[in-house]
């Protein structure tokens, strides 16, 4: 039997796009041999070119890369009613209409694959959705925005303030004219939905993950990290808690000794817990045009090579929102006996416990630095809430979340 | 149509086959849920009970944890051949006999999996073989040994002997009582050649991939190279050369940035190199019962969920032996003048080139620490043979390979 042909329809032709135009022609004999069918381009719609309906019809498979949500959205749901499979890269699409996209391809028994949505080429998807399919999982999260990885990369190495290496970052390409949504932490939230909703085969919308960026660090909050053998990440988490699951992203100080503390510059790191495994970690460049569009690839022939199982969302686990935590909690106060024993005191009415303090400076300069235990959350904001209405504070109290683990 | 029982055999019921066991009985409704089949125990063969032929009959999946050459490879070539698909954890059954299997797992149109023989919960299998089945690899590297990883860990953390590492590692169950293949690289090599057929899509046999172990390294190596910010690691290195393909095991010495640097204790950890994807690093524990049970598991998943492609060696690539390295280098001298002078003469005739070197102690204790700059390891070897016979060397010289970049 001659080796078939199939059709891929292409939406979107942007950085993304054109780099998988170019990896489709260079591996097309790969792919003919991994899967027996040769892949051809059949259309591409552009803002300025193509027609959606012309390429749907001739087309076997839609890849699509043109992110946003309209009209993204409406074509994807057109493609899976029409039968054919989708590769997508597009994470908000799948973190805000999640549901009615898994839906449809399930009612119309098609593949949906999005590998490229999360992580850029770390095959996070395919691990936790095949390799970990089955298994109960405890945790997974990581850093899965290289921009504000880059950015507390480059304070720490560098002292700068988060405005000029925003700007530095802009040059170099790693940050986009509108960084909004990186450095606030909304595009690690869409993708952290993304990673929780399979990861605990339950549905998780965009408005359940509760989101911190990195607008608010410091330079001398990565100077006190650097003296502590910190180092601060923008870190997704979803995990599995008694009651439910929390799915949150914030930023956090790791110390030296932790798996994702050396992830660097623009690269994400994704680590899944489980008792069964352990701990799995997994890292490598966020994004790139060319890998992305490998990991768009890579599904591409996933879908060619034949079926596997449609994600269900199979369980209803709620989102909790009230979790513990550790705090770093930096204090700029005037330097005047009894400072710390009311800061202390404050502390203790939450029941919120000191692991360790450190009082710096004189006079107008004086700071205290202090690491508090585990505790309920919303006891250590109801604490930092009544500190900032002591007379003696010089400036609103800033705090940043710790791994406890090893912490100094 | 109700969800259907699927048979699983189960061969061998040692700590990983117990195990796969009982994780199979715990996460047997996650299995239906996932694939719409329901696994059931149809029967266990172990050297004092079951009858190969009446499990094999009685069975849909075979999936073979016994371990060795004798009878798993016939068992797994009768399964094969009545069309029941295969999951196996035996890595040395793949590195040598790898073709044979394939060769039948193709002609019968049956699937075989064994994500569990390299690299414990680690997916390295599936991410090679489906997310970048179709990307032309580069390199593919890493730390693929546990046991050895935890001695050298050790070794550098207290200054011990070999030895006396070992020996802790044989009480902590991080090495077996012979542990001959672990230390002397020979599992690591059959790993190797595993990864490097499915990576570059060629046959590699176990006989091509060159290997050394950690028996000759000395605490003060280790001490040396800590000065240096370096860290000893035992390598499995599989990469594209010019003229073809090279597979080898060897202790190295890496820089504090590198990406498998950080990786401690019987943890393993793989990296993947091309242009399209930059690098991906991948690490967990490498061993296990229940982490190499969870690695079946999964790949039993994928059986039971559809097919996908059988793995094809699809070029020929010659395995190259002769490659480049940057060596470490260090000779116990007499300290008289004129020494360094024909070490290096040695060296220059040979066109090694050094890159750094110290000199140690005095009298009787005196030592040269040289690194040389990357070079055909047959002119390293040829000039290091003709210094061992220089007249003022105190013992053997002793080498280590070095990535050399950002080595200082």
């Amino acid at each position: 039997m001659p080796d078939q042909a199939v059709r891929i329809g292409l939406l979107g032709r942007g950085t993304v796009g054109a780099a998988f135009e170019q990896l489709l022609g260079e591996r097309a004999e790969a792919v003919q041999a991994a899967t027996g069918q040769r892949p051809e381009l059949s259309g591409v719609l552009t803002r300025s070119e193509g027609d959606f309906g012309e390429i749907l019809g001739g087309s076997d498979v839609i890849v699509e890369l043109m992110g946003g949500i309209d009209p993204a959205r409406e074509h994807v749901l057109a493609a899976l009613r029409a039968g054919k499979p989708v590769v997508t890269a597009n994470k908000q699409l799948l973190a805000q209409h999640g549901d009615e996209l898994f839906e449809t391809a399930r009612e119309f028994g098609v593949q949906l694959r999005f590998e490229a949505a999360v992580a850029g080429v770390i095959p996070i998807i395919r691990v936790i959705q095949e390799s970990l399919g089955v298994i109960e999982l405890s945790k997974v999260f990581g850093i899965v925005n290289g921009t504000t990885n880059f950015i507390l990369s480059e304070m720490a190495a560098t002292g700068a303030a988060y405005e000029d290496v925003l700007a530095r970052a802009q040059e170099l390409g790693y940050a986009e004219a509108d960084p909004t949504e990186d450095v606030n932490g909304a595009d690690a939230a869409a993708k952290m939905a993304i990673l929780a909703r399979l990861a605990f085969h339950t549905t998780v919308t965009l408005g359940e993950v509760s989101y911190e960026g990195i607008e608010r660090v410091q330079p001398d909050d990565l100077a006190y990290a650097k003296e502590l053998g910190l180092s601060l990440k923008l870190l997704g988490v979803a995990e599995r808690r008694e009651e439910g699951i929390s799915v949150r992203v914030f930023p956090c100080f790791l110390y030296s000794g932790h798996p994702l503390a050396p992830v660097e510059g623009p690269f994400n790191a994704v680590m899944v817990e489980a008792p069964a495994i352990t701990e799995v970690t997994m890292s490598g460049p966020g994004a790139g045009g060319v890998e992305t569009a490998s990991a768009v690839l890579g599904d591409l022939v996933s879908i060619l090579a034949g079926e596997a199982p449609v994600h269900e969302a199979r369980v209803d686990l709620p989102v909790v929102t009230d979790v513990t935590s550790s705090f770093y909690l930096h204090l700029e106060v005037a330097d005047r006996p009894g400072v710390l024993a009311q800061i202390a005191q404050v502390l203790g009415d939450k029941e919120v416990s000191v692991k360790s303090v450190v009082q710096r400076g004189l006079g107008d300069d004086a700071r205290l630095v202090m690491v508090v235990h585990e505790c309920l959350e919303s006891r250590f904001f109801a604490a930092v809430e009544q500190i900032g209405t002591l007379d003696f504070l010089r400036s609103p109290p800033r705090f940043i979340r710790v791994i406890e683990e090893e912490f100094v």
